[in-house]
This record gives structure tokens, C-alpha cells and sequence, in this order.
């Protein structure tokens, strides 16, 4: 087995246990680590480090990813106590509340950010990299797995390199993905890609050989979550979503096929996927950083021609035939680094569609996707910055209400702002779209109110609005600053948004 | 006088009078107009059409421009009320007042992304260009005069094109300019700019001439406003972040010679420049929006090596001079369309060092940079979103105090957001500088508090952290919802956001 993964001669005897490897460790270090979503991260070697803390080893770690990763790394080094700093993204309940509670500091970027930051030291000296991999080439080049993140910036940039050899993950992955570097500035050249499909890179990351001070062999296969079948409310948000799109394109705004798409993360962004299986676009492109279930179903279709992406998030189902399906889109796939699959500058030159889910957003148009409540840490905002800003046209979602329609998620004022209302075009709730474009903030809100308030709100939201307008006159964005967040004490006091009536 | 500026045959019939020209303009219309900042913005037409509104005639403009423009413009006409929409920015009092009175609705944009939104469609059909120029070549063509702004698109878009020949404008600008326009997407090319010296266009924009209806010649000068000296304050701030520039060069995270700067419009700015004259930093270059004074004062010392823009706002004293001056300069100095100097994949390629003013930013580094209290529309947002997330580095600069001291520029949470927690590095008062880099928000805050709130505030930020972090535990982001805001309510019941001792 190892014989096809490990080929590289002279690395053979850097073959050792996942605890031998984890000795590497020391005190105050920082680590930074392959993984994007809960796939192509390391897992051997961190349960290791989980097994030190648990024994009462003090580690402090400062651990950097490319995204979210898998319970080995979040939920169990944290447990173990070991992780004291965390970057940049995470969607684990366990270091969640760690995050929460002061325990471990956590700063939540922009992942186009993460790769330029590490290279210019913004984030200290890597000291390590702990990185998974299908294979090591015989000049001892890495061959990524399901993602590839930051990877490449990991490796370069740490002083040694950790290596997993993932026996889990296909060996058809080789080939898949495209890996580019940026140099730092001044005098970076253009990035040649002018289209989603084209390939600009090599296939694996340039490693040094000698860095690579140790390798484990690993079976632990990535822990997605598994993808539910799309409830109605998700189909509804999606079937506004593509109502908006066909607007479009019949106003001459977008070309038939679209443009490159990309869709975060969840159920309503599977269900959109789904919702465009169904309808009669044809020829798409995506252009994104996780890719889905959803997407290698629309491309053994026939309806998505490429996709571009940072990683692979799939169910537990589809990973578990990924090697049987990689053959038949093996063409039609690339895996880029996230500096590339994020790269403002990319994203706006190929015009993409961003697709982002919202936690709330307010009546003018400013998003919250990180904050429950505006001080409680859900996940982060990813790369939905990236694209909002970037893209060509940028859409958030959201279900109009929560907690079985006891909170809204359409309020006068979010409490923390992730994408600002000079970022957000279109925004979607399962009951209608608001097309934001061209409108001041009066407008924004009551098309906001009028198309994706759930009907127990209007009235509320409407009311809020006439009064701040009249309370104080002269105001371009109406607020009653005393009452602006208002809601969420009412929620915290009487288990709901509604006012009693 | 005219016969060195229109210089195309089959145009010399199509001078006319100002009032002639505005005749073309009529009710409901979306015009889109040249100028950038008050910058090369036409002056003879939308004075006529102030008349015309003057003597009550209902024209409901739509009214579009690169950024803010003089006030034939936006005070003149708006006093008429002529104008009924205004996009993507401004600065002047009358028109801020329409806008936050609700009569002149106003959508605040970032300017990187108004050339192609005009160009998709977005702002809606544009029926009329209205653009200054210096002179028009041979073959019909526009020589911009001080900004390029998002002049090429007006001139693209519109259905008929009147121009302003202004002879109060140096003939001298003629090769200062380089107009590179991008198709939209998909396929677009790279743009193929590495530093911020190159050539990449053409020194005119292109112009079919049988689009152009009207010419008119014009001797009204632009009306940038005086430039004050520094004073200590910003004396001291720009003190702050020649002290930060130098630690970052001393850890090796900047060249000596630094990377392109882009600083913002005013005196901070200014002072920021003459702050670098004074320093020991040399071969500088500027890539950024709009050229001051100071820069070209750097650039005829030697100090700056090139400087990029998309205009000119200089004194009326350095205006008067600078038909003498732009000999000196013109080899050095390139002006661009915003959709170049303001793209965010090239400012992000080149690694520009952003520094932009805020009026406040509150302690966990969010900022506001457009709405006094919250409400009240100050100017906008301008191409401070486009620098500060594209940035290698984004600094924020504010005075810690205003009014006196009366007002605390430092507050526990910003009631409008323009730029995010996750898209500010560095901000500075004169009082000190926060590097916010990998600190998670209650470490930020903690340092954001200590060195640079005013001594007379730092109590109270203190006093408002501690209760948020004691009185709800768990909570990454620690807010007291309900008294958040409550330094604005403070301010308006006593004139004071100080707490009464």
C-alpha cells in the first residue's frame, strides 16, 4: 500500500509513528496545518498532541488551518487543553465555547487573507507544518488530498514539515489539483487564469525533502457532516434565488449559462445546487472554495461543465465512493490553494455569483454571518467576504425567522457586522428577494420588510422604521439608537422577538 | 485659444452655448458625468441646468459621478432640485443635507465598484454623458482634464455625449493619463500592471464622434479646497504611523523603500506625506486615488519615485501652478480610471499600504467611516473598502477626541459599519497606534484602549469592557447590548459622551 504513496527513497526512513511525530511538538509553538472544511486535515498526529494534553502536558499551541477542520484537531486538542490561539475559521462545538469562554483566542479572517498574512510573518513564525497527503512523489513533493487551503504556505513557510499519509483517501485524487504560489510584493506578476477550468500550476506542492522531519502512515478517514435532503423552506429560498437569476438574464444582465458560481456551505447551498439541477440552465461553470455533494452530481449530469474549488465537503456517502466517481470528472474538477480560489482579484475578474448564507441581516442590508446575538461566536465568516466583494453579483440568504419563528433573522440593526450594506446586492429569505441595487437606505428597507420578513415581523420592522424616520428627521439611515437593539433583550427576556400584543 | 483643443474637423460645428448643450437633458434622465473628487468634473451645463431648475422647471435627475464633485453640481443643482438620485459619493454641505433630509436619495458605494456596475447595467440605463476634457484629438477623441475617475464608462454607456472643453485646465495634463478599460466578464484578461510607473492604455479615451451631441467651451476652474497646515494632531498621528512603518520594515514585513502608499484625502493625509518628506524613507511610490499636494511636492523632492491616481485635488495654489509644475512631474505621475486605481485584484497584487481616516472606530476595531451618530450621512465611504481589504496593510487614522473633546472617537460599538473587524490591521489616533494583527477582540480592545483612546475616555471604554465581559460570560465579542449605544443618547441629552463624575 504505502509502496504506490510513499516514493520518494530517501524519505522512507523518516517513516514513524503518529507519536514519535507528534515529539516534534514543542511547547509555544505555532502550528499551521493542511485542511479546509473537515477535509485533507491531518488527524494521526493531532490525536497524539490530544493524548499529551490529556496526560497534562501544557502545550499552548497556536494552530492555523486553512478553514475548518475535523474533530482530531478542533474538538479534541481542545478538550486536551493544548490549543491556546486559533486561525482563521472553525465550526466545532467544542472549541466554539472554548472560543466563547476566553479560553482559547480565536481571530476570525477573511481565508483569501490567511495566506498572504502567514507569508509576510503577520501571524508569528510557523514553526511547524502537520499536513495530510495522498502520496509523496519521488523527489518528495507533497500530492494534497481532499483540500488544499493554505497548504502550500505551510510547508513553505515552516521551519519542518510533518507529513500524514492518508491511506483513506483515493489515490485518484493525484492530478486533481493545481497548485500556484504568490510571491510576496512588490512586482507580482498577473495570475493567468481566465477561465474556471484552466490549470496554471503543478499537481503537487514543491517540498523541500529535508525539511520533512517525519511521516505517518494514517486510515482516519476527513468527518463530513452528513448532507440532509433539502427541507421546503431551503427549496423556497432556492427556487427565489434562481427566479432572481432568470430575471436577470432576461434583463440582459447575465449571459444564459451565468457566470462562474459560487455557493457556500450548508443545506440552503445544496439546495440551490439542486434547484439549478432542476432548472433549465445549462453549461454552468463554478468558480468556489468548498465543493459539495451537489456539484459532482451536477457534473456527472452534464449541467456544470468545471468546477473550481479549495476542497471537497462531502457526505459520508459520497466520500465513501469518491474513488469510483473521481474517474468520471477527474477532468472537470480543480483544487486550488485558497489564495487562489479566493483571490479578490480573480473573483472579480471572472465575475463570479457569490452565494452566501446569512445568521440575520438588518433592514438596510448589512449581514451578520458570525455573531449569535452579536457577541456569541457561531463559526465565522469564512470566505464570504472574499466572493461578496468581489463578485459580480453577491447574494446572502437566510430563513426569515429562527427557533420555530421565535426570533427573526431580518431585524432594525445587526449587532455585528461581517459584510457591510455596500457589499450585499440581493438578499433572499424563503419568502421573496430583495434586489438592492440602486436603492437608498429608506428604499433597502422597505423592500427588505415588504419581500423577506416573515409576516409576523412586517408590522414590527414597519413600525421601527416610521418611527425612527419621524422621531428624528434629517437621518439618511434611520435608527432609534436606544431601541436599535432592542430585540435581542426582548428575546433574551421573553424567549422571543415578538412583541406582545 | 479653442484651436489646439478641438482639433477633430467634424466636431467644430457642434460648439455651442452652455444652454444649448443643456437642452439635450432631459426629465428622468441618468446622467453620468466626469469628475473625481472636485476634480475634472464639468461646470458650464450643470449650471444651466441649476438655471433651469431655478425657474421650475422638474427635470428628477438621476445624476452619476466617479466620486464627490464641485458644487456647479452637487450644491447648485441640488438648491434647484434638479437631482433626485445621486450615486456613488460626495462631500458637499447643501447636497448633504437633501440627502439626509430624504430628498435626494443617495446610495454610498465603493468606487472600485461603480465603472462596472454602470457597464452591467445594475444603475440602470444612462441616457446622457456630460465630461470635462482639455482637449478632443483629431480623430474625435477625449483628453480627460484632472481625473479620469470613471470618465471611459459614462463615455461607453451613454446614448449621446456632451463635452466641456475647459481652457482654465493646462494643456499640459494632455499624456498624464492612461485609460485602460475592462470588458465584462466572463473571459477577461489579466490586467497587465506590476508596478505602479507602468503604461498600459491609451493617453485619451476613445469616442465615437457621432455620439457627441454638444461641445461647449469652459473657463470655470476646479474648486478643490484650500489645504491648511498640519496641525499637531495630525502632526502626531502621522508621527504614530511613521513609527509603525518603521518597526514593520526593522521585523523584515516591508522593504525599506516600503510598498506603493495610498492615503486618503485631507489633512491627515497631507500631513501623513510631509511626515514622509521629513523621514528617512526613500524611492517611495503611491499607488492610490487621488494625488494631493504633498505628493507632487514629494515627487519634484525626489521622495516619491512615481505616483499612480485617478486625480488631482490640489490647493487653489498648487492649481494655479500647475500648468508650471506637471513638466516637472509629468513622467512620474499616471492618472487612471478608478476601475484601475481603485481594482481591488491589482491593489491587492501590488500590496498597497492603505491608510484611510475614520470618523470613529469603536474598541473592537470596527469602523465607521461614513454616518455621524450612526444616522446622519457625512460624505461616504469612497475608495476606502477598496484599499483597506485589498491592502498588504490597512491603517485607519482618526483624532481621538472631536468637538473639543466633547465626543470620544473611540467608542464601545460604531453604530454603522463600513469596514469590519476582520479588514482592519492597524489604527491609529494621535495618542498612539494599535497593531490589532492576530489578536483575538477582547485583546484588541484592551490594546485599541490603552494606546489610543484620549486619557479622558479610556475610564470609561475600560469600565464598559470589564462589566461586558463580568456580566455575560461566553461571549467572544463581549457587548452590553442595551447600553451599547448608549454614548450617542449621552451626547444628545448633555452635550457630552463623558460620563458625569
Amino acid at each position: 500500500m504505502m509502496e504506490k504513496r510513499l516514493r520518494c527513497e530517501k524519505l522512507k526512513d523518516k517513516l514513524m509513528t503518529a507519536k514519535e511525530a507528534a515529539a516534534f511538538v514543542k511547547k509555544d509553538m505555532t502550528i499551521a496545518t493542511s485542511g479546509f472544511t473537515p477535509a485533507g486535515y491531518p488527524k494521526a498526529i493531532p490525536l497524539e498532541l490530544a493524548r499529551r494534553g490529556e496526560a497534562g502536558e501544557k502545550l499552548n499551541l497556536t494552530v492555523i488551518t486553512g478553514a475548518s477542520v475535523g474533530p482530531e484537531i478542533d474538538e479534541k486538542m481542545t478538550n486536551a487543553g493544548v490549543v491556546a490561539r486559533r486561525f482563521p475559521y472553525q465550526t466545532d462545538r467544542t472549541l466554539r465555547k472554548a472560543i466563547n469562554d476566553g479560553k482559547v483566542k480565536y481571530q476570525d479572517m477573511h481565508l483569501s487573507h490567511v495566506p498572504q498574512q502567514l507569508k509576510a510573518g503577520f501571524l508569528g513564525h510557523i514553526d511547524l507544518a502537520i499536513v495530510e497527503v495522498v502520496a509523496i512523489t519521488e523527489e518528495g513533493h507533497l500530492i494534497p488530498s481532499t483540500s488544499v487551503g493554505q497548504t502550500n504556505i505551510c510547508v513553505e513557510m515552516a521551519d519542518q514539515v510533518l507529513v500524514e499519509i492518508n491511506t483513506s483517501q483515493p489515490l485518484e485524487l493525484e492530478g486533481m489539483h493545481d497548485i500556484t504560489e504568490l510571491p510576496l510584493p512588490p512586482y507580482r506578476k498577473p495570475i493567468d487564469l481566465t477561465r474556471p477550468e484552466e490549470r496554471i500550476g503543478k499537481p503537487y506542492i514543491e517540498c523541500d525533502p529535508d525539511k520533512i522531519v517525519g511521516i505517518v502512515e494514517c486510515d482516519i478517514p476527513d468527518s463530513p457532516a452528513p448532507i440532509v435532503e433539502p427541507d421546503q423552506v431551503s427549496i423556497d429560498i432556492s427556487k427565489n434565488i434562481i427566479r432572481f437569476l432568470k430575471e436577470e438574464v432576461k434583463a440582459g444582465r447575465l449571459p444564459k449559462n451565468l457566470l462562474p458560481l459560487q455557493s457556500g456551505v450548508g443545506n440552503v447551498a445544496n439546495a440551490v445546487l439542486k434547484g439549478i439541477s432542476d432548472s433549465d440552465f445549462e453549461h454552468l461553470t463554478v468558480y468556489s472554495e468548498v465543493l459539495q455533494d451537489g456539484i459532482i452530481d451536477l457534473l456527472i449530469a452534464g449541467k456544470v461543465d468545471y468546477a473550481s474549488g479549495t476542497s471537497f465537503t462531502l457526505s459520508p456517502e459520497m466520500n465513501a465512493r469518491l474513488g469510483e466517481e473521481l474517474p468520471k470528472i477527474k477532468d472537470k474538477v480543480i483544487l486550488r490553494p485558497v489564495e487562489i480560489s479566493n483571490n479578490p482579484g480573480l473573483i472579480r475578474r471572472l465575475g463570479v455569483i457569490a452565494i452566501n448564507t446569512a445568521l440575520e441581516f438588518d433592514i438596510y442590508g448589512n449581514v451578520n454571518s458570525s455573531h449569535v446575538s452579536g457577541t456569541n461566536m457561531m463559526n465565522g465568516l469564512g470566505g464570504s467576504g472574499d466572493f461578496t466583494r468581489g463578485g459580480y453579483l453577491s447574494i446572502f440568504t437566510t430563513q426569515s425567522t429562527a427557533k420555530k419563528g421565535l426570533i427573526s433573522a431580518i431585524v432594525p440593526c445587526v449587532p455585528h457586522v461581517d459584510h457591510t450594506e455596500h457589499d450585499v446586492m440581493v438578499v433572499v429569505t424563503e419568502q421573496g428577494y430583495a434586489d438592492l441595487r440602486g436603492l437608498d437606505p429608506v428604499e433597502r428597507a422597505r423592500k427588505i420588510i415588504e419581500n423577506c420578513a416573515h409576516p409576523d415581523y412586517k408590522d414590527q420592522l414597519e413600525d421601527y422604521l416610521n418611527r425612527a424616520i419621524k422621531e428624528s428627521p434629517g437621518q439618511h439611515t434611520p435608527h432609534i439608537l436606544s431601541e436599535a437593539f432592542s430585540w435581542y433583550d426582548r428575546l433574551k427576556e421573553t424567549g422571543t422577538m415578538k412583541i406582545d400584543q
